[in-house]
C-alpha cells in the first residue's frame, strides 16, 4: 500500500509530492478485494508538483481522479470522467496518493487557493463528489432535502445542500457524528426518530440495503432519489415503490473540484470537524484501521 | 371478477355501460394476489355513460384510473394520479370495467374521437402509461433509444418513442411478437443478439429482474432508464453500476390520456395488431387464462 518508488512521469503527467491524503470507505472495500485493485491506494490528496510543465512546477494541487483518453466520442461528449478507458487514481489501472509521490495527468490538476490550509484541501475530492448533485439536478431552494447516512460523505452532502438554499434534515445513527451538523444549523435526528415525513429530495449517503429501503420509503411521488453510493444487494430489492410513486432516482459519482475548492475557500463547507485522527504515511495500515472503528469519520495520513 | 349488480352513482360519478374491456398483465397479478385486491377487476375501458350529468350523458368515453380526493396537497400539487387517498379502478378499493356496468369519476372521463373505433379506444389507458415517459423526460428526436419487452407495452412505448423521433430498437424474445413492430418499421432484435451496443435512452418493460439487470447493462453513462413495469426482486440486485455510470432510472406509471386518444384518431399508435383474442363478458375467466398464455397480447373482453 505504502509505495516509496519514483513513479514515472510520461507527458502530460505531473509529478506530486503529497502532502495529506485522506481515506475514504472505497478504500476499504479495495482493501476487500474490491475491483481487484492491486495497486497503491489513495484517491483524495494534496500536495505540491515537483515535475512537469513550468507553468505547475511548485503549485499546491489538489487532483481529479478520473484518468481520461480524451480521444474517445464519451471524452469528446464532455463525460470524460465516463471515459470507458480511464484509468482511476488508486481504484482501477493507477496507482492512487498514499504515498510520497503520485503521477497526475496535468489535465486533472486544480490549483489550491492561498486561503485554503492543507488539511482542508484533502477534502476537495469527496465534498466534490456531494457537488456532484448540482450539477444532476436542480436544488430547489426553501426545498426540503433528507440526506441518508451521517458518515463523511453524508456530512458532506447535507452542508453543501444547505448552502444550496434547501431545507436540510440529515438523518443518521451516531449521535457525535450528528452532533457535527448541529452545530452548524442544520437539522438532524436519529433516522427511527424522523417524524418530519417525506420529502421531494432524497439523498442515500448509507451505501447499505436498510437505508436505500428506507430513502425509498421517505422520497415523495414523483420526488427524486440521489444515489451516492454503490449498493450491492445480498438480499432481494422492491423496486416497484420507483414506479408506483414515479420515482427519480439519481446516480451519482465524482464531481467538480471548482466548487469544492470555492467552498473551501470561502468557509462555506466545514471540514475540519471531520478529521477524527492524522497518522504518519509509515503507520498507513494503522490508518486504515482506525478508519474502520464506529464513530471515525475522516482519517488522514501525513505524507510529507 | 363478474359483477352484475348496479354501482350506485355517488354525486361527482358517472355510470359507464362498457363497450369493451382490456386485460392487463396487472390484472393477472392481481389473480395471485397482488396488492389484495378483493373486487371487480378491469382498468382498461371503453363504453358509453348512461348515468350522470347531462353533458355526459350518451357520450362514448374513456376513464382515467386514478381516482383522486381532489382536496389534499398532492392533488393541490397536479398530482391526482399520486393522490394518497386514491382509490384505483379495478385494483384498490373501486370496481373496475369487466362488467356490464362501471362507476367512475366525471372528472376521470375523456370523450373518444369519432374516428377512434372502440375496438382501439380500449387502448387509451395502456397507452398513456406509455405517454407518461413523455411527460416525465425530453424525448430527443434522432436520439437512439432500446425498449426491452416485447409486451403489450414495450410493443407501445416503442411506437410512442418512434412517433416521438427517437431511434427506436425494441429487444425482446418472441419472433411473432417482434413482427408486429418490424411491420411498422421500427428496428426490432431478439435480446441476446442485439449488436447496436447501449443508448442514452432505454425502457424497461419486462417487469423481470433480468430484464432489469439487461437495462441496466445498456444504458450508456449518464444514461436514462425509464423503468415502465414494477418489479419485485426475489435475488439480489446490484445497484453499483447505477452509481459508477451516473444513470438516472424513472419509476414510471400511468399517463396522459389526451395524447394517446389523439395518435389513436390519428393512427400514429397502431393497435389493431396486438388484439390477440376476443372472448365475451360470460367468458372473462377463459379470457383471464388466454392472457397467460406464451405469445398472446391483447385479450378483450366484449361487455356490450
Amino acid at each position: 500500500m505504502v509505495d516509496r518508488r519514483e513513479p514515472a512521469v510520461a507527458a502530460g503527467m505531473a509529478l506530486v509530492r503529497v502532502a495529506w491524503a485522506g481515506i475514504c470507505r472505497t478504500d476499504l472495500e479495495l482493501v476487500r478485494g474490491y475491483m481487484d485493485f492491486r495497486g497503491v491506494l489513495g484517491h483524495e490528496f494534496t500536495g505540491r508538483v515537483v515535475e512537469g510543465p513550468d507553468a505547475w512546477r511548485g503549485a499546491r494541487v489538489v487532483g481529479e481522479i478520473n484518468f481520461a483518453c480524451a480521444r474517445c466520442p464519451t471524452c469528446a461528449k464532455g463525460l470524460r470522467r465516463h471515459c470507458p478507458a480511464r484509468t482511476v487514481m488508486g481504484i482501477a489501472g493507477a496507482d492512487g496518493a498514499i504515498a510520497e509521490l503520485v503521477a497526475v495527468p496535468v489535465a486533472n490538476l486544480h490549483r489550491v487557493p492561498d486561503a485554503v490550509p492543507d488539511e482542508h484541501a484533502v477534502f476537495t475530492e469527496p465534498l466534490a463528489a456531494a457537488f456532484e448533485i448540482g450539477e444532476q439536478l436542480a436544488i430547489e431552494p426553501g426545498g426540503r432535502a433528507l440526506v441518508l447516512g451521517d458518515g463523511k460523505l453524508g456530512l458532506l452532502v447535507a452542508q453543501v445542500l444547505a448552502a444550496a438554499g434547501a431545507r436540510v434534515a440529515l438523518l443518521g445513527h451516531h449521535d457525535a457524528k450528528l452532533a457535527r451538523l448541529a452545530a452548524r444549523d442544520i437539522e438532524t435526528s436519529h433516522t427511527d426518530a424522523w417524524t418530519g415525513g417525506p420529502a421531494p429530495l432524497v439523498v442515500e449517503a448509507t451505501g447499505s440495503v436498510a437505508g436505500f429501503r428506507r430513502a425509498v420509503s421517505l422520497v415523495e411521488p414523483r420526488g427524486t432519489l440521489v444515489l451516492k453510493s454503490t449498493i450491492a444487494a445480498h438480499e432481494p430489492l422492491d423496486l416497484a415503490p420507483l414506479v408506483i410513486h414515479e420515482v427519480t432516482v439519481v446516480g451519482s459519482r465524482c464531481g467538480p473540484f471548482a466548487p469544492a475548492l470555492d467552498a473551501l475557500a470561502s468557509g462555506t463547507v466545514e471540514v475540519d470537524s471531520l478529521v477524527t485522527a492524522r497518522f504518519p504515511l509509515a503507520r498507513a495500515d494503522a490508518a486504515l484501521a482506525r478508519s474502520t472503528e464506529r464513530d471515525t469519520l475522516k482519517v488522514l495520513i501525513d505524507c510529507s
